[in-house]
């Protein structure tokens, strides 16, 4: 038995690049293994929970087409950036200036948009035009003082046609022109793992995140008592494995692999 | 007399937003009193060099647009970041991947772009698409030890259409992506002013740079030894004045009272 899988209750799932390789046309190919390895989590009473940084689409519309992938999954199963950032624009009566992907509007529908106190920023993959970030750049230094909130702070990602850069660049962009730092909900923010956790009812200490990237993924979860395990499948690159800041608890090939292993301590 | 004046011998002149607001179409709008400026300082015997970080056209084309806005300025005279990059790439055998504005392409003419071994960033403007900057992205990370050369670090300028982004922000963003440091050329590098005090033969303890950017002209300028003076033109904000590390020699209102004072001292 491995030492890393000894007595978790619970398991936080990254999405891309864990369970399946999204494409740059919205479709995305399974990862061998994935779909049955979330239904013997499910079926060893492992508490579960889907902890991702989407911000192309809405839950619903995500979940749906993991689900035509051959997932087990439900919306009320899922921990996604942008509800969070709309508890939070609610509390402090923000009204966004929104950069985004055009399938996660529907997410922000509540809330007033008009003359905007803060900008979010989102991976808003073919909307990251130079118009649309001159926009973006404009509302922020506009204010007396910018309020710029970035769900997340993904480097880059894996689609079917090569990597991409994620939402993370494109906030550095904002963040340097403007001269202020970014608000992050999202991976690998405390509080957006703690409220996963909350969700499952399981303490930090008896989870284990399991994830493609080193920083977001595996240090975010560490930084929050938990055990993380990168698999190498998604955006994993071998030079991770020298990460000058980040050591996972475990690497393991697949999800299929790390679950074998966790469900041998049951 | 105003101190910030006294035995200066040679000036350097940033050019947009002191000499004229650049429009987003190509052209632009001089500024009240900058051209009989510099035919003074010119019939002066000052030394004169224009400093500048513009990388959207050739050194050609840009002069010749200056030309037209009825100033006296030549090719001969301009101190520009893509020559100076030409010059680092040739020196060090590099083969860029160009992301830059398409009018500057042909200052590169002389080079090998075949399988790239460096990407230089410019101010591509519209070339700043969500293709071209994964592009460029992927061919850093591709590299065992990227290499990203940026033609200037600015944070944004102000176009007669408003304020945009600036090469610095995109320079940020793929820093942050592959985890790099730039390599900058142009303003603020103390190379690059070195350059264009050594073309005017003046050391810097008496030479004056005046320009619209706190950070590029004035704290740059100020970091190789020079007085640095800020025009309250271009992309100057009343809020630089209260700037946490750069405290320019003196605020002028435009580039002609700078002038009147630069040549009372005479």
């Amino acid at each position: 038995m491995a030492g890393w899988s000894r007595a978790v209750r619970g398991v936080l799932l990254d999405i891309s690049g864990v369970l399946y390789d999204s494409g740059g046309d919205g479709g995305g190919t399974p990862i061998a293994g994935s779909a049955e390895a979330v239904r013997r989590i499910k079926a060893s009473g492992l508490k579960l929970r889907f902890c991702t940084n989407e911000t192309q689409a809405t839950r619903e519309k995500f979940v749906k087409k993991l689900q035509g992938l051959g997932f087990d999954i439900s919306v009320d199963e899922v921990t996604a950036p942008a509800p969070a950032a709309c508890r939070i624009l609610k509390e402090r009566g923000l009204r966004p200036h929104l950069l985004v992907h055009n399938d996660l509007i529907p997410e922000f529908a509540e809330l007033d948009k008009a003359n905007p106190n803060c900008v979010v920023i989102g991976d808003a993959a073919e909307n990251f035009t130079y118009a649309n970030l001159n926009e973006a750049f404009r509302v922020l230094i506009g204010m007396e003082k910018p309020v710029l909130i970035s769900l997340g702070r993904g480097r880059y990602y894996k689609e079917t046609d090569g990597l991409k850069l994620d939402v993370g660049a494109y906030m550095k962009a904002l963040e340097y022109a403007c001269d202020v730092e970014a608000e992050v909900v999202g991976k690998p923010a405390k509080p957006f793992f703690e409220s996963a956790l909350a969700a499952m009812g399981v303490p930090p200490q008896q989870a284990i995140m399991i994830g493609d990237d080193i920083v977001s993924d595996v240090g975010g979860a560490q930084q929050c008592g938990m055990r993380a395990v990168q698999v190498r499948t998604g955006k994993y690159r071998p030079c991770d494995e020298n990460h000058p800041q980040v050591k996972p608890d475990a690497y393991v090939n697949n999800l299929a692999e790390a679950v074998d292993i966790l469900l041998q301590q049951l």
